[in-house]
C-alpha cells in the first residue's frame, strides 16, 4: 500500500473516495461570503484557495507514499516560496474569464465550476513557477519578486533543478485530482503538454540567440524581426495569454478547435503587444513607476526596440550600435537611447500601439460570434498604454 | 497555421491525416527480415527504431512551428546525445515481455503491437535521459556513458535544464502520436506521471540525505536502513522495473489493479535486490570487469554496505567510520573496506543475494496466475549473482 494508488476523481461529490477506504477531500477552502463578481474579493479568494491546493497534494504524498515530516514541509517550502508572491495576473484570468463567459452564456456559476476555474489559475501559475525556477538557474539572476531566487538559497542551490520537475508534477497532480473524471481531462491534458513545449521550444530560441550571454556585433547581426517575434511568442505568448484563456472557455463548453484557434491568433497578437510594450518601459518607462531599473541595453538583449532600429540605421548609427550596445558603461547606454530617439523610435512605438490596439480590436469584434469579447476586452483594455 | 495543431492519431492505419491535409506517418523503420524472437536482432531492431522517433518529433516541429533548420538540428543533437548510447536495458525489457505474453496469451504480435512496444521502450529510455541529464548537473558529474555529460559542453552548459524540459515533451509527444486514439492513453499518461513524479521525490530524498554534498558524522547519523531503502525504491525501482513491466502489461491487457499491484511489489523488490548489487560491487566487485572504479566510499554515499555496518560496529569501528568514510584518500578508503571485512559484509551480502533470490521467486511463483511468469524470470535470473 505504500508505493501503489489509483485514485480516481468523482466530480458530483467533493470528497474522495481512495483506495484505502479513507475519503480524501478535493474542496477547496475560501471565504464564501465573499462577492465573486468584485475582482478585488476575487483576488483574495484567489490568494487564499492556493493553500487547499498544496494541502491536497502533500496529503498525498504523506498518506500514499508515507513520506517523513521533514520532506512534506521541504516540498511546503518550495511550493509557498516559488508559487506564491506573484502578481497572479494569469491565473486571475481564468477565474475571472470564467466567471464573465458563464453570465454571457447564461451558465450557473456552481461550486463545481468555481472550484475547477480555481484549479485551473492556479496549474497556470504552477507552470510559470516551474518555467521561472529553471530560467532563474539558467541566466544567473539574483532576485525574484523582490527576494532571493530559489537556486541562491544556501540550502537548495542546484537542487533547484529536480524542483522544477517536481513542480510541474504538482501541476498533473491537481488536473488529475480535479479533472480525470470529467469529459475535459485529456483535453486539458494536452493543452498544459502543448503550452509547455512551445515554452520551452521559446525558451531555447531566446538562450540560442545570445549563445552563453554572448554579445557583440556577431551576435548583434543574427537579430532580426522575425526572429524577435518567434521568441517571444514562443517564450511567452503561450503560456501567459493563451492557456488562462484556452482554460475558462474550455471549462464553459467553448472548446471547438475553430473557437480555439481565434483564441490562439487574438493571444498572439496580443502576446507580442504586450512583450512590445516591456521592451519599450524598460529603455523609456520611468524607473520610480516601474519599480525596476531597465538593464536590457547593458544585457545586450534582442528588444523590438533594437532589432527595429537594426532596420533604419546608417553605416554610422550601425558602427554604434556595434560598439556601444551590451555595454556597462552608463553613457554608452545612453548613446543607445538617444540613437533610439535619433531614429525617432518612440513615435513609432505610439503608431505600433495604436494600430495594434485596432487590429487586436477588430480580431475580437470580427471573431465575437464564435467567441464571446469578454474573454479579450478586459485584457485588451487593461495593457493597452500601459505605462508599467 | 503556425502555431495551431491539433491532431489525433488514428490507430488502424499507419499514416495519420493532419488537419492541413498532410499526412504524417507513425510507421517505424526497421529491418523488417529480422527475427523479432532473437533477443540479438530485437537489440538492433530497438535501436534503429529510434531514428524514426526522433524523425515524427522533429517533423512536427519543423511542419507545425515552422522553426529555421538550425533548431532543428540543436533539437536531433540533444536527442541523440542523450537518449543513444545506454544499454537500453529499460526500453528491451518493455519489447521483449510484449513478444513473450504475446506468446504465453495466444496474442498475435501484430505490426501495431511492435510498433506501440519500439514507442513505449523509447519513451522509458527518453525519460531516464531527462532524469540522468539534470542529475548530471545537480551532482556535477564529468562523464555519462564514456561521454562528456551533455551539460559540459561549451555551447551547452546551463541551457541543459530547459534540455531536460524538453526531453520530458518529447516523451508526451510519442504518446500522444501513438496512443492517442487507442484505450490505454490515459492509463499511460498516469502512469508515466506518477513514476516521474515518484522519481523526482526519491532524488529529492537523495539530494536530502547530503545536503549539498556535505561529508562527516553529523550526515553519517542520519543514514539509516529505512531511508536507504526508501531513497532506492524512489528513485530508481519505479523507472527501472515497474514502468518497463507495466508498460508491456497495460499493452497486453493486463491492466487489472490487482495485477499491476503484484507487478509494483516485485518490482520493488527486484530494484531494491539490483541497487544492493551495485553497491557491493562499487566496493568489492573486479573494476576491470566492471569497467570503473568504484567512489562510493570516498564520495560519502548512503549505500547498503554502510548502513548495515552501521548497525554492527562496536564504539571503535563506528570511530573509524566517522573518521574515514568520505575521504579521498586511498589508505583511509581501504581502511573502511577492511572495516566491512571485519564484520563479514561480504559474507551477509552472500545471504542477501540468495534470499531475495528466493523471496523473489516465490512472490513470482505465487502470483502467476495473475501475472505470467515470463514477466519477471528474464529480469530476476539475468540479475541473480551479476558481476558486473
Amino acid at each position: 500500500a505504500v508505493y501503489y494508488t489509483k485514485r480516481r476523481a468523482s466530480d458530483d461529490k467533493e470528497m474522495v473516495e481512495a483506495k484505502d477506504g479513507k475519503s480524501s477531500s478535493r474542496a477547496i477552502d475560501y471565504d464564501r461570503t465573499l462577492d465573486w463578481n468584485s475582482n478585488e474579493a476575487l483576488l483574495k479568494i484567489f490568494l487564499d484557495s492556493a493553500a487547499s491546493l498544496r494541502r491536497q497534494f502533500l496529503h498525498y504524498i504523506r498518506d500514499e507514499y508515507h513520506f517523513p515530516e521533514e520532506y512534506i514541509s521541504r516540498l511546503d517550502r518550495l511550493f509557498t516560496y516559488t508559487c506564491i508572491g506573484g502578481k497572479m495576473n494569469r491565473g486571475m484570468v481564468v477565474v475571472q474569464t470564467t466567471r464573465e463567459l458563464c453570465k454571457v452564456r447564461s451558465i450557473p456559476l456552481s461550486d463545481t465550476l468555481k472550484r475547477q476555474s480555481l484549479v485551473l489559475g492556479w496549474c497556470i501559475e504552477i507552470l510559470q513557477a516551474c518555467f521561472l525556477v529553471a530560467d532563474d538557474i539558467m541566466d544567473k539572476s539574483v532576485t525574484r519578486r523582490g527576494q532571493p531566487c530559489w537556486y541562491r538559497h544556501e540550502s537548495v542551490q542546484l537542487d533547484a533543478i529536480n524542483d522544477t520537475l517536481i513542480l510541474e508534477s504538482f501541476l498533473y497532480f491537481l488536473l488529475k485530482l480535479h479533472f480525470s473524471d470529467t469529459k475535459n481531462y485529456v483535453t486539458f491534458l494536452e493543452l498544459y503538454r502543448e503550452v509547455a513545449l512551445k515554452t520551452q521550444l521559446g525558451q531555447m530560441l531566446d538562450l540560442l540567440s545570445q549563445p552563453q550571454g554572448r554579445k557583440g556585433p556577431e551576435v548583434l547581426h543574427k537579430f532580426s524581426r522575425d526572429g524577435y517575434i518567434r521568441i517571444i511568442v514562443y517564450k511567452t505568448a503561450f503560456y501567459s495569454f493563451y492557456i488562462p484563456f484556452a482554460s475558462a472557455m474550455i471549462l464553459c463548453g467553448i472548446d471547438s478547435d475553430e473557437c480555439l484557434k481565434v483564441s490562439l491568433d487574438i493571444s498572439v497578437a496580443i502576446g507580442t503587444k504586450f512583450q512590445i510594450q516591456d521592451d519599450y518601459l524598460d529603455c523609456f518607462g520611468d524607473p520610480l513607476h516601474i519599480g525596476k531599473v531597465g538593464t536590457d541595453i547593458a544585457d545586450h538583449k534582442c528588444t523590438w526596440l533594437l532589432v527595429t532600429a537594426l532596420k533604419l540605421v546608417n553605416r554610422e548609427q550601425l558602427l554604434l550600435l556595434e560598439t556601444s550596445y551590451g555595454k556597462e558603461d552608463q553613457s554608452e547606454q545612453d548613446n543607445i537611447k538617444q540613437l533610439y530617439r535619433d531614429l525617432k523610435i518612440p513615435k513609432l512605438y505610439a503608431s505600433q500601439e495604436q494600430e495594434s490596439y485596432d487590429s487586436i480590436l477588430k480580431m475580437i469584434t470580427d471573431k465575437s460570434h464564435l467567441v464571446p469579447t469578454c474573454v479579450f476586452r478586459p485584457m485588451l483594455d487593461k495593457i493597452h498604454n500601459r505605462t508599467k
